[in-house]
C-alpha cells in the first residue's frame, strides 16, 4: 500500500521497533522502554518531551522542546544513530534573520519536515501570542528563520512534506492566548512560504468525549496511495484538567482539506505511569513518525505528561485501512 | 442494631471482608489487594470503575462503568462468586425499549437496587444532558428500560431498596451539563417509577471543605433501625482540580429527606497510589455496598481516579453509631 | 381554522384590539397606547411586567408580577372589563397549603391556564433554586398550592389548556440557578398536577442569532385544527448582555414534543423605548394571549425591558399559515 | 498638509459637513440631525449601522450592515446624492464565486476601500468562526469574492488605499468566536489579495480605560504627508458591559505598523440618546470617511448602539496635528 | 431624636430642600429639577457624577468625579451658595505629599468628612489596585495626601465624622481589581490615620436580590440618639449587568460594627431616565448627605447612570423610625 | 557575608545537612530521604505539609500543617532533637484571646518568626474570608492571639526577624476568597502589632511562565549584609491546573520593598514523585528554613504536592551572589 516514489532509494537508517505484544490486538503499541527521554536529560533542562525527529545523512537528527531549568521551553538540537539514545545539544538552536518579530521568549512543540533538499522547522512562537514559527535548514548547522506563517494565535502548525497543487500546504490550529478550550485543524496554501491564503477548514473536536474539546495536528502527515495518513491529538475535559490521546485520519491526497476517514476512537490514551504522571498529568502529544516506507512499519514519537518523550509502534496499512471503516461525508 | 426482618433467611454468599489493620482506629479500611479491577480488565475497556455489585441466586451479579477504547462509558455486565474475582461480558448491557428518549450515547456511574422481586439499574444516562436512566430486570439477562427519572440535567439517581409511604423514592442531584461546581441531594417519589413528584431537599454541599463544592448519593441506602445509612461522595476544590472522598450520613427511615446525622468530615479520603493518579486524580467515589445484615460487616465498592474498581470495609453499627454522634438539626 | 369546541359558547368579554397600521407588513404588531402598566402602577410596586391575564365571568383578571418596592418579585391579583384599565391589588396573592416546600421568598413570570372549571397559575417559586410553583383556583378567591412541578432548577413553566392523552402536560425551561445561558423547552406529563414524568425535548435554542442562547415558552399554548400555537421568546448574548424576542412555532396536537413549524426569525425584538430602556434594557417577554376563537384575533401581553406590561396583537390564521412555511422535520 | 497627488482631479461630490457648534473645542462633533438611518429604513430591517460609503461616479454608494427582522445581520448596496438621504436596497448583496469557504451565514460590519480602478469590500464573514471577507467590484454592480483573507477568528479588516512596498496591505483584529475580551491591532501583506503573511503587530488595547479592553480599526486610513491616518474603535468594560469610544492615530507612510503618534483620549464616545440606547447600548463604532482632499474636512460614518448610522465631523489637520503631540515610541 | 451637640450652634447655610409629593409614601423623594449636574459640565469632563458635597464657612463645597475628556476620573473642587448650582475648577485637585504610593493614575467615588477642625477626602485611588486614598484639609486650598487605608484591592471607603472609642474609625469595601461580584462592609480603626487594625465585619451582601451581589458603604454617617444612619448601596445582577440601588441602616453608636437596624428593601432604586440611562444604566450611587441637625432633613447626593449628579431628600427621623422596624440580631 | 551580631552567640543545634550530590550544579538539591512527614503521621491527620520549624531552647520546635481527617487544615506543634524527626502533638494549638474576630473554621499554612525575646505565628485564618491571623508566645506552651492583620481577603503573611525603622514588618499577599488567580507581594509595618499601615507594593508576578500567575513569600527572609534573602513560591497555571515552584529575591536591609535582586528562573520544580502526586499535584511550597549563621548552610522546608512535608538544602553565599547576578531597576 505504501506508494512508490523515488524517496525510497534513500538510505535511511533502520527505525526502532519492537513488535506488537502477545495477545495485543491494539494499532499502536509501546516501546517497552519507554519513556526515552525526559527530566534532566541535559544539564540546561528541567524535562524534554514534545519533539521531533527526521532520518539525515545516514543517521537521525531531532529538534526537542526542552524546558529550561528557568521554566522557559527552548528548542535545542540532538543527533542520534539509533533514534532511541540522544545526544542532545546543551544550548538552543540559534537562528539567524534579526527582524523583530523573530525574537520569541520561548519556543515550543517543534515538528520537523523535509520537503525535497530542504528542512523545515515548525513550532510554537511568541510573537504578541502564540503563532508558527517557521526556519529552513539544509545542514541542519545554519537555521534560517522565515516569516511567520500566520497571525496570533495559532499553534500545531505542521507541513506537508512535498507541495499540493504547486504550493506549500500546512494543517495549523487557531487558538486563543491561554489553554484554548476550542480548536479545529484547518488547511492553508502558500506560493513562497512567505504568504498564506487559501484557508479551508479540516476537521473538528470530535463527537466523541476523548477529543470533544479540541483537536491538533501532529506528526507531518505520512503519504500512502489512500491519502495522507495525519496522526493527530485530541483532547477532552475532566473535571481534573485536560487529558490528551492520540486519533488518526485520512486526508484526501490532492485537496487535504477533505477527510477520507477518521477512526472515532483515540489510538493512543495515557495510561502507563509516564503518561499519567509528571509535569502535567495524563497527556499524550504525537509530535513526528519515522517511516519505513518498504514494509510500512511506523515509529511514532510522542510526548508523555509533559515531562518525557515516549516512543509507540504502528504498521501504516493497518491504520490505513482501520481509518477507510470510518469515512467522512463531507 | 440490624433491622430484623424476613430478608435475612435469604441465602446470601459470603460477603468479601478484610478486619481492620492492627492500631487503626478508622471506621473505614481499604482492601489489601486494592485494586481489584482497572485498566484492559476486558480486550474492549481502557478501564473500569465507579461500578455496583449486587448479591444474586448464590452469586454475584455487577453492573461495570467501562470506559471503552474509544473513551465511552458504556454498562457491562459481570458475574463472581466471592466479589472479588470478576468475569465480565465484553458486550454492553442492552436494554429492551424503543423509546427516543432511551438510546444515549453513553453510559455511566450505574447503582444497582433490589426491591422485592425486581432489580432496578439506575445510571447516568443522555437525553439531551445527563439525567437519570431506570431499569427493570428480574433475572439479570432481560432488561427492561423505564422512563428516564428526570429532567436534565442530573446524575447520581440512587434507589431506596423499598417502598417508603406505600412509594418508590429516589435520591439525585440535579446538576449542570458540564462537570457542574454546585450539588446538593434531593428526595423524589413515585407511585409508579414512572411520574416522579414530591420533590424534597435531602442534605446540601457540606461547611468542610472536603465537600464543599457538590456531593451525591453513593450506593443504595441500607435500612437500620436508626434509619437509612447512606455512604455519599463530597467534592472539593483544590486549585488543581476536583478531590472527591466519601461520607456518611443516616436519613429518617420514613421520611428519608430528614437527616438524622451527617458526620461531619470524610471517612474515606484519596490517599494510596491508585486513588491519587490514574486517569482523574484523586477521586475515591462510592457506588454500592455489601451487607452482612447478621453481623453488620459492609463492605463498599469505590471507584479510585476512574480507572479502577476498588474496596474498604466498615462495620454498619460502628457507622451508625459515629453519625449519631453528630445530629442534624433540620 | 378555529377549532370548534363547546368553549366557544362562554361568553367572552371583547378582547382589546387594534388594526395592524398602514403599510405594516408585520405579523404582530404594537398597541399604540403602550406600555398599559409599569412603573409605581400600585404602591406596594417598583414596577410591573411579566404578567398573565385570562377571561372570567365576564370580565378579565391578570396575575401580574409585581416588583415590590424591596425589589422582590410577587405575584398580585388584578380586575379589569376591558383588559387595558387594571385596578390591581395592593397586596400579594395568598396560597393555602403550608409544607415548607411551598415557602418563597419570591413568585416570578406567571402563567394562568383554565383547564375545564380549574384555573391554573404556574410561576417561578424559590425551592433550592428556581423551580416551577402551580396553584389552582376556581374562584380567584382561593389558591390552593400544589407541588412544585420538577426539581430546581426550572423556569417558564407553561400548562396546556386541556389533558393530552389523558394526562396533564407542561412545557418547561430546565435552567441553572443565575442567569443561565442555555435552554430548551421540553413537555412532560402528570396523572395528578404532582407527579411528573414522560419528560420529551421539544425545541432547542435556535441557529440564527435572535434565539441562539436560549428559548423559553411564553403564553399558554393556543389550539387549532393545524397544531398548538405557542407564543414563546428567544434570547442572544450582545457584548452588552441578552436580548430577548419573541417567535412562534407549532406543536401537534396529541403529541405536542413533535415541532409542526417553527418560524426561523423573531416575530417582534426590542425596538421602542418601553422595550430598550428600563431596569433590564432589550427584553420582550410574552406571558399570556386573549384570543377571539371565532375570528382569530389574537392580543398578546408581554413583558417589557422588565418594567412594563405592553399589548401587541396578531391574526392567528395568518401567524398558523406563516410557521406552516418552516416546517421542522423532527 | 494633504498630500499632493492625481486623485484630487476626480470629481468628488460635495461631502457632507457642518461647522463645529459655537464654543465648542472638541475636534469632532457630531452632526445636529443625526442619526441619518436607523430603525426599519427598509422593510427586511430592523435596523441599519455600522457602515461604509464611498464617492463613485459622482455619487455616494454605501455597503450597510442591514439587521433583518430575523435578526441576523446582511450587507446592503445603498446609492445617494448627498451622502445623507439613502436609497437602499432591500435586498443583500449578492456575490459570485461558489466556493464552500465563501458561504457565510451572515455579513456584517463592512468597509469599502478603493486601490486604483478597484473597489474593495472587507467584512465580518463566517467560516468556522469570524473571518475577513473579501470582495472586488469596478462597477457596484457585480462582486467577485475573493479568499478570505486569514484564519478565523478575526474581526475588522480595513484595506489601505493604496498599495505599500509594492504589496497590498491590510489592518485586522484578531479575535476570539465570542465577544472577545481583548484585541490589537496587526498588519500583514499581500502580493495577491489571497495570500497573506510579513504579519506585524501595530497598535495594543491602551493604558487609558476607554481603550483598556480591545481596540479595531474603524475606517480606511487617510493619508497625509505625516503619515496614514486612522480612526478606530477602543473598548472599556463597565459594570453593564462593552463601551465602545472613538480614537485616532497616525501610522509611518511606508511601515504602517510604526505608531507615529496617537491621542491617548478618545476623540468621541457615546454621550447622545441614540448613542447610549438601541440594540446594544453605549456603541460609537467608526466604519467609513468622506475626505474632501483641498481643505481637510472630513465626514466620519459610525455606528450609534448598533441601531443607527451617525455622522461626525473634523478637520484633518487638526487631527494629525492634534496626534503628533502624543508621539509614540516604538 | 437629633443629637444634642455644640455642632448645632455652627452657622450652615440652608440645605436644599423640596418636600414629598403629595400622595407619596416614599421614604426617600428625588428632587424634581434632577440632574443638578451631569454631561459636559466643565469644559475638561465628559461627565460628572458619584460626588460628595460638605457645607465649610457659609457655604458649599464639594469634592466632584469628574470623568475627563480622555475618559480618566479626577477628583475636581467646586463652590456653591445654595448647594444646587455650582462653579466647578477645570483643574484636578493637587494633593502634596510626593512618596511613590500616591501617584495615581485616576480618583473616583470620592467622600467628604469633618472631623472637628479637620476635613478628609477619602475615594479610590490606585495603588497596584483600587484602594482607598486618604487626604486632609483645612482651608480646601491645600488638600495633604496621607497614607491609604488599606492593602489593594479596596473601595468605598468612608470615615465617621468623630473618633470612636478614642480612634478613628472607616467603613470599607474589600474587592478584587474588576467589577467585584461580591463585597462586604468591614470596619476598622486608627490611632492615627495612618495604621488600621481591629478589622471587624459589619453587613454582608444581602439576602433580597436588589443588593445581593455587593454593598458599598455611601454617605459620611449620620449621628443619631439611636446609632449612625448609613446609607449606602446595594447591588444586583440582572441578565444585563449590575444595577445599584440605596439602602440604610443604624450602626451602633460606640460598636459600629454591630448592626442596630437595617431596611430590607432598597430606599431608592434606578426608575427615571437620568438613572436608567447613561454611560452605565441603572445605577443609582449615594456619596453624600447635608443635615439639618435641627428639624432633621436630610439632602442625599447621589450619582445616576454614572453620568449625572442627582439629588434626593429624606426626613432622618422617618428613616431611623423605619430602620428600627427592621432589628438585626447580630 | 553572614551579618555579625549577637545572635551568632546562642547555642543552637546542628541543623540538618546534606551535601551537594556529586555533579549537580543546583543551587538547590532535595534531602535524599524525602520527605520527612506526609501521610498520616499523627492518628488524627491525613497530612502534614507546608509547616515551620525554628530552633528553641536547644531543640527545635515546629508549627505544622495538618490537614484532618475531616479534611480541615489546622495547626499543630512538633518538637524535634535533629528537625528531621518529629513529636508532634495530636492536638491542635489553643490559642488564648476570645473575641469572636478570631474565632477560625481552620488554620492553614504557618510561618514562625522569632523578634527579640518574642515568637510569633502567622498564618491563613478564617474571618469572613482568608486574612492573617497572628499569634505570639515566648515558650511554646501559652499563645496569645492578637489582631489579624489585614482585611480579607489576603494570604501568606510573613513576618521580619526584626524591627525595621522601628517597625514591626510583614509581608502578605493580597488574595481573593478561592484559588486565587492572581497576586503580587506587599510589605506593611506597624508599631503593635495591631494596626498596619504604609503599605507598600514588593514584586509582581513574574515574566517567565514559572511565576506568571502569582507568587507568594515563603520563609521568614533571612538578614544578610548584602540585604534580606526571600525565598518565596511562583505559580504557573497549566492546562491540568496551578503548578507551584521555589524562587529567591534580595530585599534592600532598611527599605525591604526595594528589591536588589532576583532570580528570573526557579530555584526548585516539582520533579519528583512526592511532589509531583499526591492531594494537590506539583507543588513545593518553602514555609521556613534554619540557617546556620557561621558557615552559611540552609535547610529549606517545603510542602510537597499538598501532601508532604520534604527538607532542600543550600548556600547562603551562593544563593545571595546568584541573586545578585540579576539586580533589579526599581
Amino acid at each position: 500500500m505504501a506508494k512508490s516514489s523515488p524517496r525510497k532509494k534513500r538510505t535511511q537508517p533502520e527505525i526502532p521497533w519492537s513488535p506488537r505484544p502477545e495477545g495485543s490486538k491494539d494499532l499502536v503499541w509501546r516501546y517497552p522502554n519507554n519513556p526515552i527521554l525526559g527530566r534532566r536529560a541535559i544539564p540546561c533542562a528541567q524535562a524534554i518531551y514534545n519533539s521531533a525527529v527526521i532520518p539525515f545523512e545516514g543517521r537521525y537528527v531531532g529538534v526537542f522542546r526542552a524546558d529550561h531549568l528557568n521554566g522557559m521551553p527552548n528548542l535545542h538540537l540532538g543527533w542520534s544513530e539509533d533514534a532511541l539514545s540522544w545526544k542532545i545539544s546543551n544550548d538552543p538552536i540559534k537562528f539567524t534573520g534579526g527582524d523583530a518579530a523573530y525574537r520569541s521568549g520561548y519556543g515550543y512543540d517543534p515538528r520537523v519536515c523535509r520537503i525535497g533538499a530542504d528542512y523545515f522547522i515548525t513550532w510554537c512562537a511568541d510573537y504578541h501570542g502564540p503563532t508558527i514559527g517557521v526556519a529552513k535548514t539544509r545542514d541542519f548547522r545554519k537555521f534560517e528563520r522565515l516569516e511567520n506563517a500566520f497571525l496570533p494565535n495559532n499553534r500545531n502548525g505542521v507541513l506537508f512534506p512535498r507541495r499540493i497543487g504547486g504550493k506549500y500546504a500546512m494543517l495549523s490550529r487557531p487558538s486563543d492566548g491561554g489553554h484554548t478550550p476550542f480548536g479545529d485543524i484547518f488547511y492553508s496554501e502558500s506560493p513562497d512560504l512567505c504568504h498564506w491564503g487559501v484557508h479551508r477548514h479540516v476537521m473538528s473536536s470530535g463527537s466523541l468525549w476523548w477529543e470533544g474539546v479540541k483537536i491538533g495536528s501532529g506528526a507531518v502527515p505520512i503519504e500512502t496511495d489512500k491519502g495522507w495518513l495525519l496522526l493527530y491529538h485530541g483532547v477532552r475535559s475532566s473535571c481534573n484538567g485536560f487529558v490528551y490521546s492520540m486519533g488518526a485520519a485520512l486526508l484526501d491526497l490532492e485537496k487535504p482539506w477533505i477527510v477520507r476517514g477518521r477512526i472515532t476512537g483515540p489510538i493512543l490514551m495515557p495510561e502507563l505511569d509516564y503518561e499519567t504522571t509528571g509535569s502535567v498529568p495524563n497527556v499524550v502529544f504525537p509530535c513526528a513518525t519515522l517511516h519505513d516506507e518498504k514494509d510500512g512499519r511506523i515509529a511514532i514519537y510522542y510526548g508523555a505528561a509533559d515531562t518525557h518523550v515516549a516512543l509507540a509502534f504502528a504498521w501504516r496499512d493497518e491504520l490505513v485501512a482501520e481509518i477507510l471503516k470510518y469515512p467522512v461525508g463531507k
